[in-house]
């Protein structure tokens, strides 16, 4: 199955932004590099404020060769700009890009209120978090509370110069009961 | 000079407790042990609320060998079951723990709002954080916001069984400027 895998930076007090927004506290450590991550996704999901976020700082999606889409309640549905807008709700899109068998993984580029959604419908199949060693002391969390507990183990940690750690976790969910057959 | 480490258990969305105080989610895993670390302190501080989760949970300090303040402006000042009371003002404490030279570094145990109360000071000189690969939800956060930008860098870094993550963070604070002498 497709899995669905929050990935994002974050300051060591879990921040993925100042609260005006900044990221300029996120680096990009030398030897580091998305590459191998991306090898492994070939579709995207942001929440609408995030896509602002990103529109602010001057992003394009239009040369974007994998299908990102944003997540909407207000913004009109359709293809536009090189992205997808829908209000469908997350475990309706997760339903529909699981459907398509054979393909990669979905990454789930934030924020934090839609992580929290994915998050309280129990579709967040791994964590893929670049750990910046500073404390902001102030910003956007990119786990606001609200969601069910979730158990998680990691599978892969690694130190970046100037101190970024990468933490890859996956999803530990409780075995489905089996029924005994009656004796 | 003696350093001052913030040291605790929290999951992986930052918390020290559940919003009812458990910490049930800490564990220990196996290979892992806190003596490397206990042989690199001398002394503790904790802040009241930390002292009384601790009591409800029933442990003693009668038989502490080490010095083990807690920060409190309401209970009486004084030595009492094994613990050192204090009113005094982080800066303060800080101040008469590192006169005394030769001394070990000192744990800070905790929790949020006390850690808080040193970071706004800058009195944190490491991290030792121990991070369970669990999100809550919800509950105490270790890094309550409300403090100015502290930036750090990871020193250690390790992962043990059941996905437990210790890493060990230092202060980076910037280099004091010296004044250019006239030409």
């Amino acid at each position: 199955m497709r899995k669905i895998i929050l990935g994002v930076g974050i300051s060591l007090d879990g921040y993925i932004a100042r609260l005006n927004g900044a990221v300029d506290f996120l680096f990009m450590p030398k030897g580091y590099s998305m590459a191998p991550f991306f090898a492994t996704i070939d579709a995207a999901i942001m929440g609408r404020k995030t896509f602002d976020a990103a529109l602010r700082m001057g992003g394009t999606f239009t040369d974007s060769k994998m299908p990102t889409y944003v997540m909407s309640r207000t913004q009109l549905p359709g293809k536009r700009e090189g992205l997808i807008f829908t209000n469908q709700s997350p475990l309706d899109l997760a339903r529909e890009l699981r459907a398509r068998r054979g393909g990669k993984d979905i990454w789930l580029m934030g924020g934090g209120e839609l992580a929290r959604e994915f998050l309280n419908a129990d579709l967040v199949d791994g964590l893929y978090l670049g750990v910046v060693p500073v404390l902001l002391g102030e910003g956007i969390p990119l786990f606001p509370s609200g969601f069910p507990q979730r158990n998680f183990t990691s599978v892969e940690n690694k130190t970046y110069e100037q101190g970024l750690i990468a933490i890859k976790y996956e999803r530990v969910r409780p075995k489905p009961r089996r029924l005994k057959p009656a004796p």
